[in-house]
């Protein structure tokens, strides 16, 4: 890539795309006039929570498994993750018949360390912070010789994840804006690439937790910030950008849009409960910001009329989603007499 | 219909289907490599749980608004319903600019409720029996000359269902059998007749729960029985078959597999955290039918291979929804320690 500037062109995806296509799904999209009428907006939700594993992170696993070479396919694959890259990482190194070791926190959601079991994963858990999670990385990728991938700051995931918008533009060719979430940027650089490929007019937009704001600063500032601590609700979205996600970021991402961890609960009840799809707070945080006074009152997407918002995933323990909507739902009730 | 042998056939259904085109989502069908290991068979989806409305009833209802005539229509519509077909029909009639009068028990989810409600459907509540419930309705009638749409034994509502199956042997054309919930029997009919005259030798099997097994009843005596009491968690399949819906089932549908309560639940957890579908306990019956030991043990249907299940619809309240599967997810704990 010591040629290029960036580490994915609309070439590297369409051949990513080519690549994966016998193993991902085609994820439909939904649409809502109840949603249309709250946001103001058309607005068309690509569910890449149907995708295998649960997410989207699927895509950017098999495009990396897939075109390793033989020698160094079967020595396996290594990644640490929040849960979702891990969980698609072991499901594509299983197609393939290889191993994938998993480093995972403690911390980790229960149902995404029991994804990563189910597709036959290798768990190896380490403490929360990043330097433990490398460093149990770093230990098996010495003692398996075994491949690292990233889980976000990779040319290869990138151009996977950046099938999303291959598909989303094919399905619904009048969209003019995209919103997707930003944690690691491998979805939101793969997205924007593509999408700005195939029409340079479309704009895209990131949402981001406001308890994990790196990659605003970062855009603000005009330099990558990483944070060292992150709070929100979204555990998917607290990993920063990378030094190959952040100039497709800043340079192809219009714009970054800040969410509160309310603002996603009430997204998610409305995926379940209007649109009938389980959504993990990651995964509603575009829908989020759609919905968000900030968004309608900002002058520049007034002119949005088709919104593409990628619902990125769908992991989420029932336990922990009863546990963020039932206090806004007893509230609710006593509030309306009920 | 004085000269047919059923209230439907394959012309009504498609002419009711070129009808509601324009109103209905075309539903995805989703699938899964994890269910398919379950149930050891090949299983599509077909997500009328992502139908305007939250269900399949919209089909129907639609079909019966836009089939009325301009005098008919003006007057506006009256149903009794537990909850669903109330709130497509509300639906319908609001995209005709028609008034929808709906008597809803008193007991029924409040979220169905509330569907009516946001779809500008006038809740005219009664009590739960059949009788207050036909007794508010003619009295309705009668005050407004509005036309009754009943919510199953009805020649435009089955032909409205039967579309279902046009789609989805359209979406996957090897179906060699077809699972759907049956409770007043018009999806199931419309279904059985408009599948089996595409194709003669698909098989359709409807799927019933054990606290209201009127339709089972009635096919192991070969006469239509209708039950006094039901109980079961599936709030959409307490009704019985009517005089035009029980000749089709009949003759039409192959078998009913009688399903527990608990076997339900189980299957709306698998629908959420595989699937990421929220179900409604109703809609989940397919799934239930297709992993029990009963459907997997009997060998009528030991050679279907491809298997589309109809999730019927999605509105469940968030609510009855935790209070019907966290016991499973507390005991679950326990036994496995962690």
């Amino acid at each position: 890539m010591e040629d290029k500037k960036y580490a994915a062109d609309i070439e590297s995806i369409t051949k990513a795309h080519a690549l994966i296509k016998p193993y991902v799904h085609r994820t439909p999209v939904l649409s809502s006039e109840t949603l249309n009428s709250m946001a103001g907006k058309t607005l068309f939700f690509k569910c890449e929570c149907f995708q295998k594993g649960g997410a989207f992170k699927f895509r950017g696993a098999s495009n990396a498994i897939f075109s390793l070479d033989e020698e160094q396919a079967a020595k396996g694959v290594v990644t640490h993750s929040s849960g979702n890259h891990a969980a698609a990482l072991a499901l594509a190194a299983k197609l393939r018949g290889i191993p994938a070791y998993v480093v995972v926190p403690k911390t980790a959601p229960k149902c995404k360390i029991e994804n990563v079991k189910r597709y036959g994963g290798q768990v190896i858990p380490s403490e929360t912070n990043m330097q433990s999670r490398q460093e149990t990385a770093n230990k098996l990728l010495h003692e398996t010789g075994a491949v690292l991938i990233p889980s976000s700051n990779d040319a290869r995931i990138i151009s996977g994840q950046g099938t999303v918008s291959l598909e989303f533009l094919d399905q619904v060719p009048q969209l003019d804006t995209l919103i997707v979430p930003i944690s690691g940027g491998g979805l939101a650089s793969g997205v924007a690439i593509g999408a700005k490929s195939i029409n340079p007019a479309i704009r895209v937009l990131a949402a981001e937790p406001k308890g994990a704001d790196d990659a605003a600063q970062s855009k603000a500032s005009g330099r990558l910030i990483t944070l060292r601590q992150t709070n929100t609700i979204a555990d998917g979205l607290r990993a920063s950008l990378g030094d190959l996600t952040w100039p497709i970021v800043r340079d192809f991402v219009d714009d970054i849009i800040i969410v509160e961890d309310k603002e996603i609960i009430q997204a998610m009840r409305y995926c379940y409960e209007i649109l009938k799809v389980a959504i993990e707070p990651s995964g509603a945080i575009g829908l989020a910001a759609v919905l968000s006074d900030k968004f309608k009152q900002n002058p520049v997407w007034k002119d949005s009329r088709n919104i593409g918002i990628v619902f990125s995933g769908g992991n989420v323990d029932l336990g922990c989603y009863a546990r963020s909507c039932f206090p806004l739902e007893e509230s609710n009730d006593k509030k309306s007499g009920s």
